[in-house]
């Protein structure tokens, strides 16, 4: 069983590390971290610095496919970039298809989304739409072999379902425990519908201002 | 305002990176990872590979420590490794000098813990006592400036509790929103009490195991 995480310069780290560690602690997986290269990777705050050991040709067949967001995705995406080379040519073939928070968009320029329902972060609903998806206020969305998780902390919810599909309650619960998933956020703002307004729209500027940070930079 | 978060060889990822998305999405916050040495260092699967710019001597005051847990953490702990000789010397000049998981028994060996309550991962209460804690069941335990995490995905909820202690809850909630964190686990056994009791001694068996070998191979 090999499970393959898709990673690029700009990458949000959570996305990608949730998956990975409900992932990592299943006995026999063969969890891969890939790019485009090999060597230097940073995430999208340029703290987070990897090295990458495998390409995305050296993973042509994973039997899990995973991409995590970042804001990078919308170029990613519209420059379909070897990432959604990547998804659109090892989709066929996989046993599930999968994504973290605009991963999704990734896998929308992929072709993956077509006509389904799947969700991403809540601040990136339009832009799925327009890869043919219909985006979806939930958690975990599932459309046959395509599961996509919700914004960044959604990766680890993500992973605990496609765990419990693909080997059962008892593996999703013993992997639960032994990361202590057992989650007590301190306040309840963690979605658009329970933030106060005014944290809403202060971190849709946020987010608006990084989006339009990039395409300038672009 | 510096937060540094201490990592080592054999580091769990979600551990740290948890809080790192937290932190890291505050403005004007300095986010520094650090390590005994600059240059390669890996995660306990030895998957993750990470390239660390700053040593524990480049941050010999951070505003705010955090050192992340894994099974490595007794052996580091009994040795008097360079991560607690930098939090016993940190410490004293910290604002919040914190821990997630088994990251706990390291502030134990600074002698951070010495007669006050604190949490770490379930299977270490009772290493954690063996420094002077009083171990405590709770997700998150503040003391004074010493702020402790449960296991793993504690680190999130610490993070944010500590988030809304330094920069109050508007900012707090904004993060929260911001890595949609509204977490909906597929399961309910993230906590021993929740468990089943087969999983559970199952997972205690696996990470009794897992000591074992590291003990052996040390």
């Amino acid at each position: 069983m090999q499970i393959a995480i898709g990673l690029y310069d700009g990458f949000t780290a959570l996305d990608a590390i949730g998956p990975y560690q409900v992932f990592s602690n299943i006995p026999g997986v063969d969890v891969v971290l890939c790019a485009e290269r090999v060597g230097p990777l940073h995430d999208d705050n340029d703290l987070l610095h990897l090295t990458i050991e495998h390409t995305f040709a050296d993973v042509p067949t994973p039997d899990v496919l995973l991409v995590p967001g970042g804001v990078i995705t919308r170029q990613l995406a519209t420059d379909r970039a070897p990432v959604v080379e990547w998804i659109a040519a090892a989709h066929p073939r996989t046993t599930w298809t999968t994504s973290v928070c605009t991963g999704s968009l990734l896998l929308g320029a992929a072709g993956v989304l077509d006509g389904i329902a799947a969700t991403t972060h809540w601040c990136a609903y339009d832009e799925l739409r327009t890869y043919g998806a219909e985006p979806t206020e939930q958690r975990v969305v599932r459309v046959g072999k395509v599961v996509t998780g919700a914004g960044v902390s959604a990766g680890i919810d993500m992973a605990l379902t496609l765990t419990g599909l693909i080997w059962g309650q008892d593996m999703a619960e013993a992997i639960q425990l032994a990361i202590e998933y057992d989650p007590q956020p301190p306040y309840d703002a963690g979605s658009p519908s329970k933030a106060p307004a005014p944290i809403l729209e202060l971190v849709s500027a946020v987010i608006a201002q990084q989006e339009a940070e990039l395409r300038a930079g672009a």
